[in-house]
């Protein structure tokens, strides 16, 4: 039997499962299963997120988005996903990686369209004043005094 | 046969192995085989570094530091590693992961002690003005004028 680990070490499995999403409808449900353990906030870490992402047969890492100010980057570990960017679809099998630089406009989201879970880690920085935005959907964030909420591209609230 | 990776997805496969360090000798000889490809840099992300290591047996991720600014994460891909932290050793499996919180002064590296190599990822955020100490070893680094080079613990340069 494996010992548990203790911190700083961690066994993922130890950490709850989050299926929870900003969105509103029926932007939300368009991201179908998709269940995030967020081992970087589990370790103690604030400067950047790494989450272990199950993405189930139909399910959506996000809505395609690009953003301002935050670098992403995303490995499978097991299963396919189709990576979809501005130049269309690619599919990532286990070991393939992707990385999105900050500010650039290639709006990217992962979707599995196979059969099996896909798990991946993502990995994003924590930079203030970040902003993502959404070509092929009419959402946006605005900030007001009260903080952030989700808006129609015209501006008025969902 | 699989399609070639086009940015932002990219085959790691296809990233120049690394064997270099900044440490001076012999602290340098000590890390042994320990091989990374620079993921992050090619997908031209600029505010975190992610790096996938090959650990040889004996080899080493690092001599034993703690970062003043930075935090730091590792997941185990393949392969098994010790990791030694202030409380002793702990060894992670294919699936295991570690983080590293900016500022907390448990030292820590990876060991490879066993008889086949360890594939991990590792990531950290490049926060301006980060230090790192080594509770170990006879090593400092020393900014002047003219950047940032290694010295024993007197100060004086290698």
């Amino acid at each position: 039997m494996p010992r548990p680990m203790r911190l700083p070490a961690l066994d993922p499995e130890t950490v709850a499962e989050l299926r929870t999403s900003g969105y509103p409808e029926p932007l939300r449900s368009r991201l179908g299963d998709r269940a995030k353990r967020k081992l970087g906030d589990a370790c103690g870490l604030t400067r950047f997120g790494v989450n272990l992402v199950t993405l189930a047969p139909g399910g959506q890492s996000a809505l395609r988005h690009w953003h301002t100010l935050e670098d992403e980057f995303v490995y499978v570990l097991s299963g396919e996903v189709a990576l979809v960017t501005n130049e269309g679809e690619q599919l990532l099998t286990a070991g393939m990686c992707a990385g999105y630089p900050a500010g650039s406009k290639n709006a990217h989201h992962f979707i599995n369209r196979g059969t099996a879970p896909c798990r991946y880690l993502e990995i994003g920085d924590r930079t203030p004043g970040d902003n993502a935005f959404y070509p092929d959907d009419d959402l946006l964030w605005v900030e007001d005094e009260n903080g952030v909420h989700s808006a129609h591209k015209d501006g008025s609230r969902y």
